[in-house]
Parts: structure tokens; sequence; C-alpha cells
């Protein structure tokens, strides 16, 4: 997939590492300022980003530029050699704005509008705040455009939400005219507005989906959402339009998050030059911890997937804990490094922290930062940051490498939101999120680090799709699964598949409907929820699982029946088939199953098709990243014992200690150990 | 009670299969509206409800009517044997009018006026939105009332809610002030508004029971929810005016709900021809079936006691799963038709579905339908309705037929809503319904099928009744039970009995209060209530039972006691009395105890007055319906095993196979499996 | 630290016993009037709180005063020996008020404006509503200053809450201007404004923290309950300057709650002469009778500390139930007398009940009181309050007299309003008010009886003060602490001890803050919080105890590691250390942990400074008053069974029975028994 292999900032020559830089809460203290720079230095962090959020410290009143501590803080950190990601500080809004200009703070569902406080609330329709964005971006671009030191704009903050207001409800409105082409018999029949009443008669007669609104229109409320992408997706455009002019050659990112459910990523990151996110894992949590640690992986690998063949960036991670979140435990000595080796090993070109020192007083003053109230460099997590510095440092050579997979998890936006809002099933626990993981999972405990890709998404270079739950079919996309299998490719489906098209109209003559029942060869014909508490059982290759909460009922239509329920009225009934497609091959599991029941299929199909190796230890990641010449291998044991690697397949040199491997060495990691080999192609 | 056996629908000559039918969302697809007369003859449905909120389909503009699509469908259905419940739309709003006249969307307890959207939410109040439904009513009374497959309208759908505008205000406020003829202080002392200074000067003060507003007087709680039922009383006068003129003959219902607490629906019943209502039952979920069983035969039995000596209607239950409850199962093959005779055997004469067939989209788009989204009729769901329509049709002779039970539950809206809104005991926990269903179901399983009616509906004909939790005693109760009981019935009473007064105010010289004492012998002296977890015991006939929640510590005031607590300070004392009263007899029951503890009991009164048999297989029930000649028995089987059926009675017939039963035979049912036979009176 | 023994009321020659009376919801019935003066005289009750929210008896229109119910009842009370204590009414205001002066009614966070109802719910800056309370104290004063039956002023009710109107908004710009010198700048470092651009440019921008608004900004936050707690007081001196004008010689009180999070008790103290509470604990509920009764005992005693030296009162509680907690269960027979000694033993010189008589309707109809609806003095709770009527007579001696503790437990509001704020650590579970309770009850289960005192109340008269969870450390607490120890004090601190100052800005340099470290001898490194169900272990003087929730992670800073935890990568590090400091001696421990290590910690630390007893059998509490002249020594047994005393420790006499008790006598007390002793000092 990969075009080239650059680095993302070839400034740096090899990986980035650094974090949240404010040094604006700071400028009565020229002590600590000074002192920040010989402490960066010190853990080996060679860039900041600075200016999230500086607006006040930047034009203190309209109109009132105040640049000086921003010159001073890029020239001096370039002077040590250290790079800036230069923010643009929209992500709040100085007190004079919100005063002057009512119309930017955000009217919530309620129909109230905010008063002034917290951020990322704007109406992002606003003129008055696109215009006050756009001047706040022209002049940062002109003034640093072409400083030495600033090496990528990093746009707001988090982008997210949307507003309620009349300009919104307004702009809505507009959206829809465009998208139903001026004709709102095309929309009532898209919303199937019939029922109920509820056709309308006009677009002006359109609200969004308000407290005290309409919610019971599933159309709309999808269109919603997607009319929030887009309108985001304008507003990033007006912040990055003067950018481009006045700095032509940076390029642009913004921080996205942990599977955020306001905004389709696919489009946003459309928008932008270079994928970076925020990433706080719930470490140590109840969970086991290799299930947080492929949950990580499953949001890296969805980042990564967003731009194939291009590094991405680890834009927020937290060096020690959080603290917002309902429980903020400390991370374990040891497990801060090889979580940030895991970014690395899953595609990204940095490490990067929020933030570099914990600030006085307010909401964010307990969240982990490099150096903390104390001021030294003799905590623990100043000296974990410290090596995990080193350890980047080693690893330079591989800037600019991206995995390369074999298998990809599809996981898309609008099929998420359909999901969310079907009414039926269950209201609350259908865990679309929970299970595209699974089955990521899944792939990773036999060796693979599947791509997340959306529907939409190219499926050229992968052997294996899998496709859980993928409710609403876009077009064109079970014509595309079809042409993939018939190639020779393997697609898993689920429950829940193919019921809805791109307007969530239900597909008449059977589900899966548009055609892809050809490639499953099952038809669904009923779809029983249990309660929590109820369950069924599978039997599948001699063995026996668990199923709970959906077990869909299947007439075969020329799959074979692989595994059967074994309880309930549908005893006996096809739970797994399997349907030979062209020279590829459909696997539907009707039924939640559990983990390892997901392994096992995989299990098999891998053998099958030749893909896999078998299981690995439960904790052990292996990831992969190439270039042109090399295949740069990660050992991550997220596991709370030692574990056993499976022996190297090729000679490799281990890049932190430089040590030559010969090949069907066994080696062994401990607890939250890893290894990183090189070897040539 | 029954002064005839009239079927309710003679042109049927027998019993009504049918369903929600909405055409108008399919219009654009001739081919489906022509199989859908296909489909209905095939499932053995003959009768239809249509139009229900089909306004705009009917209105799509202010004053432009658009008949024609109704027109054609009841002519079509007629033609083929079908028959139709004719809606009025006004269960949902068009758009042009929520756009033309605010006043019609309703005011939320926050104040806020509703946004268009959602259904069953008007302002009941507002002139205007009366205006357009008398005008709608007049057009379909005109065109439709003298069409000979048109059989009965169906007024509005599920009305419920309340509004809290400026025009409602004014309009409780008019209604208390002829409640309490016009002397601001009857209403000051009726509502104890001397705490907290909570005097009011007059009417214009009083405000609806707003979330931002007064809470704390019970009275005007309580006042307010009868005012709500009276002014939805007087809305529903407002549609059936138009249809009484011009449609004389055809009779009118409204579709109540499963124990819906907005509306005493004693009143309402009181304005329409026929009792109609929606069940839907959460069958297979974590209760045994059993329990899920009786609960839905007390709604049945509630609803066909508003008019004693004539079947209601079930108008809407689905044939395979809802859409709208946090779990959404599947009935299992056989329980369909199972709950469906369940109607029959309590005294309904339909069997009707939400709906005919599944909508392609928004919010009831996978609510279970007759025909699904594959329009096919191979379905496991079309299959079971068919035979649904077969058994039907085997049972056409008992249609107009009515249970005639000697045994009564008590059920009281008003007492319902004062017990939620009582200041004491538990604050959410005091399970009203519950209990009451509790005595229901405790009858049941000894083959008895009460009747549900309110404490102002007469006892006439009964030998037993049981006024669980009869908190508020409504003037004139207190004496009728004893007079009941002084002629030779059985009252069961139960804790929190005859605390207060119609207005709330606590009845002065000990409970129960209004000279009920005198009945049951014994003065609630305490009312002791257990933190979730703690309980006690009761010791009854030899035999221990725990008790829970309430405990009642009584004073003997003439009556004996025949059960004791055995724990706990008032270990030794009361829990269960007897008092004999006239030629009948009085038991209390003092604390919350279990179904098995309940069954015993009025197994011993049953017993004491000769009326019963003796307990009946978990998940047995046995039902029966009269008419001048004969009586019907049902025999259901909700249970997952087989059951043994008590020896048949009396010579008769088996209403399916037409088969002779010898008396004395005993049957066996299977899993689900049920019997009806016919024998001469 | 007492100046003198005064009883707060010299008029009844001993103890108060009585509660609220409210006849004008009985004016007409004279009947009933007249028998609550017979049944007062039978149960003991020689004084009653007259006039608690009889606003619309007082004056029933604007301007029109009817007080001829309130003449004749102060008048008939006295003629028969019953004493007045006279409420202000302004603890609800009348329909008329709220009619005619929308602005007296409470603005929410919401933003919207009650509607009128409820109660204690004014805007507390309204100059109507203030003055309207000016003019009705004013008349009260006038009229009932001088009655000889009149013996305090108890002002409004149960003060709490806020309004965020205009008017309120502006007062709090005020406040904080004056707070910050006019000086913005000042506000914007001490609530740290720099992070995300909340900078503010003037003190006009602020709001009070309303839901559409800022919750951001802690500083804010700890200000604006600051802010509540002044403009509380301010009402309160409108309230008291015409009391103290026209009944100069009359003191005056208010009711405060348990441990009520809304206002700082401390100023509000100052506002008023004599400390009155309500107290209304969940006796029997789901925890054992000790904790209830040991928290019970720590809200005496908060109480009691506010004017240390002088007795409190009990204002309210109820003799059997209430009927607003989620379950309302009875107090069994004896527990009532139990707990009213509780409060004498802890220095209150009242027992007083909410009410004498239950009202017939509305809200508190079925609160507990000593005449229930029956009218009748043959119930239990009638008999039970007589009792404890002789038994306060028996201890008439001890008015006056105060208890004299050897140690505190510090409760500071400022400090639980920022731990609740913290954004950190665990957001709901973090357990401030239960912390300072387990140490009051580890040192109440060892005899002893701390005070519960603000950080900044002297320390004077004090061995040993515990600091639990002391997260913010005003200006000098620090040293004074510091000061108390090297003067031969021990101090107790615990984890998250120091971390900010009083604007909520982290101290830098290392916790705890403010020199305080040179105190405890240990700095914390690093908070681990546990996620629900994970613990560790601490070992301490041989023993193993469980750790869960907070484990702070210490460097020793001259203290010695008493205890060490057990498990995780902090297994062998500090948990428990002892630092000497002068004379006296500093213990932290690092984590929460459970009664029993408390417990342990706290008798270990008791027998090195020679101060207590061994531990007490469970649920036993002893307690002392101490006057001039003698000891009073309470034995309470808050157990279910029977529990030994220990031996007497001097020659006493039983106040109740009179007997004389020889030195080393061992007594019994019956479950719920008491023993009530004198003692020669």
């Amino acid at each position: 997939m990969a075009s080239s292999y650059t680095p993302l900032f070839p400034q740096l020559n090899g990986l980035l590492h650094g974090g949240d830089y404010n040094p604006d809460q700071w400028l009565d203290r020229p002590d600590i300022l000074e002192k920040d720079v010989e402490l960066m230095k010190k853990a080996g962090i060679n860039s900041v980003s600075l200016g999230i959020f500086a607006w006040s410290a930047l034009e203190p009143e309209e109109g009132v530029y105040t640049f000086d501590w921003m010159d001073q803080t890029i020239d001096r950190l370039y002077q040590n050699g250290i790079y800036t990601i230069l923010a643009t500080p929209s992500g709040a809004r100085p007190a004079w704005m919100d005063e002057k200009y009512p119309e930017v703070r955000r009217v919530l569902p309620t129909g109230k509008r905010n008063l002034h406080g917290g951020r990322h609330n704007h109406c992002i329709t606003s003129p008055v705040y696109r215009q006050k964005v756009r001047e706040m971006n022209t002049r940062l671009a002109q003034r640093y455009g072409q400083h030495p030191g600033v090496i990528l704009w990093h746009i707001s903050n988090e982008f997210g939400g949307a507003c309620c207001c009349d300009l919104c409800r307004k702009k809505f409105q507009d959206w829809l005219r465009e998208r139903y082409h001026n004709d709102i018999g095309q929309l009532n029949h898209a919303w199937w507005t019939g029922f109920w009443s509820h056709t309308f008669d006009s677009f002006d007669q359109i609200d969004p989906p308000m407290d005290q609104g309409e919610h019971s229109v599933l159309g709309m409320l999808l269109d919603w959402r997607r009319f929030t992408t887009a309108n985001t997706a304008d507003f990033i455009r007006n912040e990055t339009e003067p950018l481009q002019q006045y700095a032509p050659s940076l390029p642009v990112t913004t921080n996205f998050m942990w599977l955020f459910g306001g905004l389709d990523y696919n489009e946003i990151a459309k928008e932008i030059d270079v994928i970076s996110w925020d990433a706080y894992p719930r470490w140590h949590n109840e969970q086991p911890l290799y299930a947080v640690a492929s949950e990580t992986a499953f949001n890296h690998s969805l980042m990564r997937s967003f731009k194939r063949g291009q590094p991405f960036m680890l834009m927020e991670s937290t060096p020690s804990k959080v603290n917002w979140m309902p429980y903020n435990k400390l991370k374990r000595p040891g497990l801060h490094e090889l979580a940030c080796l895991q970014a690395i090993a899953s595609g990204s070109d940095t490490v990067q922290y929020f933030q570099f020192r914990m600030g006085r007083g307010s909401f964010e003053q307990f969240h982990g930062a490099v150096v903390d109230h104390t001021g030294r460099d003799d905590t623990r997590v100043f000296q974990e940051v410290s090596e995990t510095g080193q350890t980047l440092k080693a690893l330079s050579n591989l800037a600019g490498s991206v995995p390369s997979p074999r298998a990809a998890v599809i996981y898309d936006w609008d099929n998420r939101w359909a999901i969310e809002d079907m009414a039926g099933a269950a209201k609350q626990d259908k865990k679309y999120n929970e299970t595209c993981i699974q089955h990521f999972r899944a792939m990773l405990r036999l060796g693979e680090d599947p791509d997340v890709i959306s529907s939409t998404e190219s499926f050229e270079g992968y052997d294996l799709i899998a496709a859980p739950m993928l409710y609403l079919l876009k077009p064109g996309v079970a014509q595309r699964l079809k042409d993939f299998t018939a190639a020779g490719g393997v697609v898993v489906t689920t429950w829940l598949t193919g019921y809805v098209d791109e307007s969530t109209l239900a597909f008449l003559g059977g589900f899966p409907g548009d055609g892809l029942m050809e490639l499953t060869g099952v038809e669904a014909a009923e779809l029983d929820t249990l309660y929590p508490g109820q369950s069924n059982r599978i039997r599948w290759n001699g063995k026996e699982y668990p199923a709970a909460e959906f077990c869909e009922l299947l007439t075969l239509r020329g799959a074979k029946a692989a595994g059967t329920y074994l309880e309930d009225f549908y005893a006996g009934q096809p739970a797994v088939t399997v349907h030979p497609y062209g020279k590829g091959m459909s696997v539907h599991i009707a039924a939640r199953v559990e983990d390892d029941c997901l392994l096992d299929i995989y299990a098999d199909i891998f053998k099958e098709r030749h893909m896999g190796i078998k299981a690995l230890p439960l904790g052990l990641e292996i990831h992969s990243r190439v270039d042109g010449e090399k295949r740069y291998r990660f050992y991550l044991n997220f596991s709370e014992g030692k574990v056993k690697l499976p022996s190297v397949p090729a000679k490799c040199r281990d890049m932190i200690t430089g040590e030559e491997i010969p090949v069907g060495t066994v080696r062994e990691l401990d607890c939250y150990g890893f290894l990183v080999t090189e070897e040539e192609l």
C-alpha cells in the first residue's frame, strides 16, 4: 500500500518524543521556563506542542496581540534542538469574545445557549467565530509559518459536538436540501416518514434532534450526524486555508480521540495531512491487561488505517495517570514504555504526552505530566520518560516504515450510528465497538495486526476482511465484498449483517440484502435477543462455546452449517456457516460468542488460508513495520508474567542492544518486557 | 352480570382476527398493496385497523383532503371479506399544523413547549387542536360512517400524558374551582396547605406540578391526575360527537395500555362503547413463564371488568417480538397461539396485531408483524399467525360469551396514585401493582379467574373481594365492603389499608378509618418498613413464610390472630387475622408475603367457602366464558413441560377437534398446549 | 475550655424536652388544641418550637397580621408551664408574596426561576425578601420579645442552597472584587485561569456555576460556596437585627443539619448564640448499629464543637420514624431513649422532636410525632416519649455541663468542598466525610469522645489531633500543627494531606506543602487510586490489614516506617509512618484502611501517650460531661446484646435510680441499655 517510506519529520532524524507545553501558564516564573528546557533535554524530548488553548494569551483583548512569549518560546526551544508543533488556539474562546458575540457559544440540545466556560463548545457554524479563527490563523501563519523550528500545524483540539442554534438549524436544512436534491419527497421516502404522520412538507420544518423534539425518525438522526461531520470538515477548511496560504510547506493535523462517536473520522481525515490521536487507555483496570492492550491496539490500527502507507502520531498520552476518569490509577513501572512501544509498533512515528509540566490549579492540575509539582527530575515518572526517550532514539531507523497486514476489520461510523439508533434487538447493549474489537483481538492473538478500515476503503492488499455487524450497507459495498471473495479473499460476517441501506431503510426480500446473501449463503430469518443472564450454546469443530445476547436464526441458502446451536427451539440449527464463493470463502457467525470461540474460528481460517501461526501466549503481541528494505518486528509482553516468544523467523538484530539474533532463537520476555528486531526484507 | 350475550361484531359470525394496517406507507407500491390482501386471506385475517396516524396522508395541506387511498383500501378489503376498524388520526399531528399553530404542541413539565415530532403529545386543551380533530372526524364520519365494511371507530391512539401550558393551567384552575365550590378554603383544607405556609389565596395561584414548581402538596398531585383524566375524557367527547352524529350506529373504542398510570381508565371507559387494549407482555424474560402469564391475565381481567358482561378486544399484540423494550426477544413456537387464547379465555372477542406488514424505516421498522421484510408467507411467524386464525375460526361459537367469576380484586387508580405520592414507608418500592397482581395470581392458581374492579364498582355477584393496600378510601367504600361481608362475602385486606380519605387526609382515630376497622377487627398501630435484604417470618397454619418490606403492627379490635410474626420486637404479635362479620368474614394480611403464602391463605378461604378446587399445577391456567346456554372452558399450559389437567367436570366437546370428552376424563397438555371445551350449562 | 457552666435555659431548672408544634394547622379544632396541652404534660414536655413556616398564618394578606392564635398559644402553654421557642417564619413564603414579587423566588442552576411551592428556596439576596423578613421579625420581637414564656429565637429553618439570579450574580461579583482587592489579575492567578484560555478580563464576566456554564475552574467553585456561606450569614444578620433590637435578652439559634454540605457551619455559627441541629440517623439500617451510632455521635460532636464550653440543642429528632428517606423504619423499643441520651451525653441540653402532633395531610403527614393520627396516649411511641421525659427530669443536675475531651478530629468545609471538586484520584468516592467519621469512631471505641473542629479552631486543651485527608491547608494551619506537636501533641495525618493552598493551587516542591512535610517526615510521591474490587495489604505491628481505594507512595523525609505495603510494585514501601517532632509525634497513614486497622493504630498511640483504656466492647459508648464540681458519665449500649461495662473508676451515683455505686463495680447493660453516673470531680 505504501507509496513511500518517508519519515513524517525528516528534521528529527528519527522518532518524535515530546508533548503539550504550556509556558503561557508560567510567564511570571522565568526560572521555571528556563528549567523546562533543561528538563526536556534530560528527558530526551525533541519536540513540543505549543499554543493549544492559548487564545487569551495571544489576543488578550480583541485586536490586541501578544506574540512575544510565543516568539521567545519557539526560539529558545529551537536553539536547544527542540522543535515546535504549533497549535491554532481555537479549542477554547477568550472571555471577551463570548461576551461580545454570544452567537459563538454553542446551543445545547436543551435549546439553551451555553454561558462562557469550558472548552470545545463553539457554534462551528457561526460566521463570527469562523472569521475570528481565520484572522488568528492568518497571523500565526504569517509569523511562524517559515520558522525552521516549526514542523507541523495542530488545528484546534479534539473536535467534537454539535450546536443546535438557528444558524446550525438553517445550515442543516441546506445540507439536507442538497442531499435530497431539493425534493422533500426524496427525504420523506429516505426517512420513511409515512409512519406516525411524520411527513415533512418542506425542509424548513426540520429541526436538529433536540431534547424536546424529534427522536423517532432514524434517518434524521443519522443525517444529523453526517451533517455534523460535514460541518466540522467545513470548519476545518476555514482553519487550514490561511495556514496553507502563508505556510504552504507545513503539514496539518488535528488530534483524534478514542473511538469517538461524534464525528466520522474517515471524512475528517481527508481534511488533514497527518493523523494524530490522544490515547488514554485504562491500564490495570478490572479487565485483564491483554484485553486493554488489544483494545488500545485496535485504536492505533484504526488511526493508522485512515492514511494507509503513512505513519501516524500519538499526539497525547499520559506518562503516569489521568485525572478525569472515575478512577485514575498509576501506570505500573515499565508499562509506560511498553505502551509507547505499542504505538510505535502499530505505526506511530511519535510518542507525545499531555503534558510536559503539571499546571498548579484548576481542572487539569493533577493530570499526569513529565514534570510534576515537585519540579524535580528524580521522580519515577520522569525516570521512565527519560528511559523511553533513550529507547526511541535506538529505534530511529524505523521512522517512516509502516505495517503491512494481510487482514482488515471493517469499522464504519455510519454503521455504528445506525446500530446505536436502531430500535430493535437490545436497546443499550448492541455492542458494535466491542464486537469489532473482539474480532481484531482474535487475529492479534494469532500474530496478525489487522488494519481497521471503513467499508468504502479499498480492499486491495488484504487476504481476509472481517465485517462484524455490518448492519448498514452503503451502495457498492456488497458487490465489492463479493468481488474480493471471488478473487480469493475470506470474508467473516456476523448476526445483524445487511439489514438496512444507507438511509436505514430495511432491505426487502431477506437479510443480508443488496445481494450480499449470495456471498454469505445464509438468510437471517429471525434475530433472537436474550435477556441478561440467559444464554445458548454452540458446537463447532467438536467443541462447545457459550452464546448470548444475540442469536440469529439462519436459513441456509447455499452455505454449509459448520457449527450449530445446542439449546432452545433452534437447537440443531446452524450457528456458524461456511460458504465457498469463487476462489474465496465466506464465514458467518450467527451469535454473539466469547473471545475463545472467535479465536478458534479465526485460527481455523488462518490455518486453512496458510496465513497464520498458532495462537500466541496470552498477552503477547507481535507487530511489524516494513520499509523498502527492512522489517521491524515488535514483541510486546502485556501480561503480568514472563512469556516465551516464538522462535525468531529470520536472522535479525535487537535494535535496543544491537545484538545479532540468529534465526530460530527462542527468547523470553519479562513482565511488561519487549523486544524490537530489525531484519532484511 | 351480563345482560346479553351479543358478539361485538355480528358481521363476523365469530371472532375477529386482524391488526393495524398502514397502506399509506406503501402507496407507491401497488404490487405490495395487492399482495397484502392475498396474504391476509391466507392468514385467516378478517379485519384491519386502518388510518391510525394517517393525518398527513389524509390532509397533506391544511384543508386539502386526500381520501382516495382510504376509499380504495376499505373497498378492496371489503370486497375480499375483510372488515375495517377505522381510526381517527389524532394520535399524531401533521407538520403543517405544528408549524402554523404552536399551541397544539404540548408544554412539558420543564416549561418548554415541544418542537414538532414524536406522537401522543398534543395539548389536549388547545381549542385549535380540538377544532381540527372535529373537522377531520366529521369528514371521516360523513364519508365512511355508512360503509358496510366499517365496523368500529378507533379513536386516536393510546391516550396519555398531560400538558402544562397556560391553557391547561387555566383549565386546571377552573376544574379545581368547580371541585371545591369556588371556595379556596375548601381546597386549602383538602390539600392541608397549613403546613409549610402553603395556603393559597386564590385558585389563580395554582400551577400544574412542574419541574421547578410544587411537588409537596399531595392533594394537588392527585387532583392534577384526576384533572388530566377529566380533560382527556372531555377531549374524547370532542372526538366522538361528530362520529355519533354522522354514524350513530357505529360503536367507538380507543386502545388502552398495560397498567397505564397516566389516566384513570375507569373514567375513560365511560366515554367509549367497547374496551380494547394493547398487550405486550415480556414473554420468556427473567421471570418464570407462569408469572408473566398471570400478570398478563390480570391485565386482561382489568380490561374486561371496565364493562362487565361485554367482551373486550385485544387491539394490539405482536406476532413475534417488539422493538421498543430494553430486550426484544422472540416468542417461542406455540407461545403466540397460547397467548392469543389467553386473551380469548379472559373475555376478548378479538386477536389483533400491531402490525400487518413491517414498515421499511424509522422507529417501528423492526417491530414484529405478520408479514416481515421478506414479504413472504413461509416465515415461522406467518405460519403461526395462520394457525391461530384457524383456531379462532373453530371457536366462533363463543363470540359474545363472557367470564362470570365469583371473585374480584379491587384495583383503583386514585389509590395507586395516592400510594405512589405517599411520603412515607418506602419511597420507591411500595409495589401496589405487584401486590394486586399477587392476589390475582393466587386465585388464578386455584382455578378462579377474578374480575379486577374499581372500589366504586358494584360488588354484586361476587363471593370474595380482595382489596390489597386499599390506602385511600373513597366515600361509601368502607360501608359497601361491610354490607358485602355482612351479606356473606369474604373481604381480604392487607397492610396500608384505610389510611387516608379521598383528599389524602389521614383518618383520625386509627387505621383503617371511615369505620372499616369494624370490618377488619384490627387496628394498624404502626407500619414497619424494612430495608432491602431485611426480613421477618410469619407462622400460619403450622407453616412458616418469609415476610419483608412492610410489616404492619396490629392491635386486635375483635379479630382473631390466625398467623403471627416470628421475629423482631413484634414476634408473637398478629400478622394474619380473621374476623367473622355478619354472614361473612374479613381476613387481614399485615405483611408483604410471597406468592406461596398468599396461595395457602386463599386456598384456605376457598376451602372454607366451598369455592375452590385445589391448587393447579404451576403454569396451568383455567378460564371460562359463559353465555345463556353454554360454558366454554380454557385450559392453558404456561409451563415449559407437560401438565396433567384436572378431570373434566362435565361432558363436553373439544372445540378444536370436535371430539366429545366424557366427564372425568383426564387429559395432559404439552408445553404451551391448550384445550378449549364447550359444555351445556 | 468552658468559661462557665450555665444551663442554656435557667427557666427550666434542667433539660429541655419538647418539639415542633403547629397549632396553626388545627385552628378549626379547639378540642385538639386543648388536648395537646394535656398530652404534653403527660409526656413530660416543657417546651415547644412555635411558628416555623407560619407566615401564611401570621400575615395571610400583605400587611394584614393575625397574631391572635399565636398570642393564645404562647399564653396557654405558659400557663401550663410550657415554654416557647419562637421561630421566625422565613423558611417558607406565602403565596401572595411569590405572586407579587417574583424576585423572591430562587433561580435554579438551570437558569429557571422557581414557581411558587416547596420551602427553603428564597433568593437570599433579594432586597424585597429581606425587607419582608425584617418587617415580620420586628413585629414578632415587639410583640413577644418580652413574654416570659418565650425563651429563644429560632431563625427560619434549615438554611441552605443558593440562587443564581442576576442579583446574586452581581453580589457574587462584588464579593469577588473585595476578596481579590479589585484586581482581576489576582483572581486569575488564584483560579489558575491560564489553562484552556480561561482568563477573565473583568469581574463582570463571572457567572455562578450554572448547568450550562463553567464547572472546570475549581477556584470559582470553591469561592461560590464561600460566597454562599457569606451571603447566608448576611441574610441571618438581617433576620437577627430587629430581634436583638426589640428583645435584646433573648438568645438566637437556627437549626443545622446532618453533615450538610451547602454551608460552612463554622461561619454560620458565629452569627447565632446557641447551636441547635436536627438529627435523623437511619437506625437499624443495613449497617451495624454501632456504626450508625458513632456516625451520629460524630455529628453531635461537630455541633458541640462550634461553641466549645457551651451545651448545644438537639432541635429536631423523630420519636419513631421519618417519612422522607428511601426506607422509613421504626425505631425499635428502647432505642429512642438511648438515642436521646446519646445527644445529652454528647453535650446537648435538650431533646426535641419534629413534631408534637402529626399533620393530617400532605408531605409530612406520616412523619413520626409524639401524638399520631389516633390522637391517643396509649401508643408505643407516646409511652417511650413519656419515659424519656422522666429520665430527662432525673438528669436535671447536669444541665450546663460540657464534655471536655483530650482529642479532636479536624473537619473543614473548605477542605471538604475542595476534595469533592478535586479532579483526580477517584471522581465520586473520595470519602472525606466517611474518613473523618472513621477516625472519630476509632477513638470512641477507645473510650474517648473527640471534639470535631475546624482547622482554624484553637488546638489548646487537646493532646491529640486527627487531621484526616487535610488536602487544603489554610494559611497558618501547617505552622499551628507543628507548634502543637512541638509542645507535646500527637497529630495523625493520612493520604491526600497538604496538596493545595486555600485557593486550591497545588503546593510546589512536594506534598504535604506549606512546610508540613517537616512535621510528617514523609513526602507523598504519588497517589495510587485502585479500582473498586482491587486492594493491597498493609503489615503493621505484626498484623495484616487490607488497604483499598487510595494508596499513597511515600518517600521518607525523616519519619520511620512503622507499617509497610505488602503487594504491588510498592510492596515493602512505607504505609504507616511515625515521626517524633519536638515533644510530640506525627503519625501518617498512607492508605485507606478499615475500622479495625485504625482502632489498632489509635490504641497504640493512646497506650504510648497514656491516654486511653483498652477498646470497649463493640457498641458500647462512654461519654462524659463535667461542670466545675462533677463529672457525669454515660454508658450507652448500642449493640443488640448485653455488654459488660468497664469497672467504675470512682465512687458515683446512678442518676436514674439514685443508687450509690462503689468504685470498681462492674455492671452489665441490656440491649439498648444505659447507665448515667454522677461523681465528684
